[in-house]
């Protein structure tokens, strides 16, 4: 056949590589390197252990299957990449594409950055999806997110037969903690990459961890305490979103205090929560979001007053931009509102971080 | 039970309001404002009577079944806005949300600008959404747009009992019409208002008419044909992502000259493709996006130098930025792709268009 093939290019001029589609082997994900869980003895492609955390809300245990912030390094000389993986049978959230909800997001190293390959797009609860194909030879480092609002049940690397797939290095320097919402999580982030901890780890070389529990950030003690066992660098709160004001007024002093206590030099920081647009419109949200803030400031002046240190706030104004467009649905950023959020954010982090010599 | 509720109200301090849930009353969108059609005689919620061109081809047919552009504009006093709709059974993109490809986007008049207000989030087939709640009273005008990706069968707009819905005003000026791609269409917009055309409209008041077909944008005869037929005050050929280079160099004239015979002073403005991000990463794409873009560049010259005049040009350097985060899936602008091509092109629309008084 081969030699068949020869001859037909040579009288009719077209490529081999037209015909020659060469076959696609398969690795298991997990014999590569995996990054971005809370805790490394997490199973499968889970974010924490819940099973060892029995305290812990049962919402807030499912939330922590999801896989988002989750990412796979690999280095391999296959100019195509594709995956094979299961996700669960939920339905995909009508404010986010499947992409993101259950799909997954290539990046490759080009010059010391990574830059974006290629999406997994999904379909039903398993697939097979060509990634990337026709890329240049020779080995190249990759960054594989997995799906920011599911569990993934099972995930392999497929690369041309006759590559090699190794595992790749950890992608990311320090841990900086951020426990918050459905924001965190990454809605609504066109691709999983997009969720602003990885914008935020790519863009500064960071690892920022995404604590993100969709709906249910509310500084229970339980979560708190977990919130406060995890090592990290430094902790990020934005968990506004999802606590009442009375919550924010009676949980953020046990939350800020606990991980004070398990990291006495840690810096902490509290963001206030991201206007929601439908605030704009619904007086209902207009003056729950105020108090909300308001209160998450009180919080933090107070605790200052108290003496605890290392402690910052990022005001919310002007977080996603003041026209109105920077949402999907009235209260989840969309691409540009995260970068609006980003363009503020970033500098105040870095200037924080830098003093405690963690950038 | 309502002096029952008042004792209670009296006793408690609960607000009335909590327990008297209005009654709403629905009304066919038929009965109020709708514009974007390409023709004022399209059935429903059709862009165009397809039926009045057989020769269009079937992919085209059926695309222009689906509502991208089109809205409904209405005025009413009732504090919530409900919505009843119906679209057909095709399944979302995956690199759409459903409310983007499915669903529905208000916004409100406020300062003299459309401002958002809330989205209509489709569950099946048929779906019946609170759209927005707790409004200011007061007569208040309102722009919804139409699903961006699918047929819309029926629509009904919800308000208080009470209240009045009454047909508003044609929110925008002149036409424009912009001719392309599944990214005029509005993939992969996070809600069917983010769509260029839509925000090109919003922030300038010219009404740019969405003539987006998925895929299908050839410069086909039939299709050029009622381009050209169709009257607007400029034309704008975002076609080059679905042209083959050999399409666009030998389609390219017959469009143009076209839409000059019948429209003999209208201007014409013919924009190169965003660089896909995929081009960056597979070498088939690098070549193919490249030769796109010159083979539309040459026709341009070509058109201009045999003396078509009011022809005009944009390239495609740096559309959605150079950090490579502006597409859901490499190929379609997400939100913040949309808005870094605003930035660019908006203002050089708008200095040819005022050349001709149409700004």
């Amino acid at each position: 056949m081969k030699s068949f093939l020869i001859i037909l290019i040579l009288l009719t001029g077209i490529s081999y590589s037209s015909f020659a589609q060469k076959e696609i082997k398969y690795t298991e994900a997990s014999a590569l390197h995996i990054t971005g869980k809370l805790k490394e003895n997490a199973p499968g492609f889970h974010r924490l252990d819940t099973a060892a955390y029995p305290a812990l809300p049962p919402g807030v245990k499912h939330l922590l299957t999801n896989a988002a912030g989750i990412a796979v390094t690999f280095t391999t000389s296959s100019t195509t990449i594709w995956a094979k993986w299961c996700v669960s049978k939920s339905k995909t959230n009508e404010n986010m594409t499947a992409i993101a909800n259950k799909g997954l997001d290539l990046y490759v190293k080009r010059d010391g950055k990574w830059q974006f390959a290629g999406v997994g797009r999904p379909s039903g609860q398993c697939s097979n999806y060509q990634i990337t194909k026709n890329m240049e030879g020779g080995t190249k480092e990759f960054l594989l997110y997995l799906p920011l609002y599911d569990e993934l049940n099972k995930l392999e690397i497929g690369i041309e037969e006759g590559s090699e797939l190794h595992a790749g290095a950890e992608p990311f320097k320090k841990r900086i903690l951020i426990y918050g919402s459905s924001i965190v999580q990454g809605a609504s982030a066109s691709r999983p990459g997009m969720a602003y901890p990885a914008r935020l780890s790519r863009r500064t070389g960071l690892h920022f961890i995404n604590f993100g529990l969709s709906g249910s950030a509310k500084m229970e003690k339980p979560v708190a305490d977990v919130v406060a066992e995890l090592d990290a660098d430094a902790y990020i709160l934005d968990c506004v979103p999802n606590s009442s004001p009375e919550e924010i007024t009676e949980r953020t002093a046990y939350l800020v205090r606990s991980i004070r206590a398990r990291h006495p030099k840690a810096p902490i920081i509290i963001i206030q929560s991201i206007i929601r647009e439908i605030s704009f419109i619904d007086k209902q949200w207009t003056s729950r979001m105020k108090l909300q803030n308001e209160n998450m400031r009180k919080q933090y002046e107070l605790l200052q007053k108290q003496g605890v240190k290392d402690l910052y706030f990022i005001d919310a104004k002007g977080l996603i931009g003041d026209d109105h467009e920077g949402t999907t649905d009235g209260t989840h950023p969309n691409d540009l509102g995260f970068d609006r959020m980003l363009q503020k954010i970033e500098p105040q982090i870095k200037a924080i971080l830098s003093k405690y010599g963690i950038v």
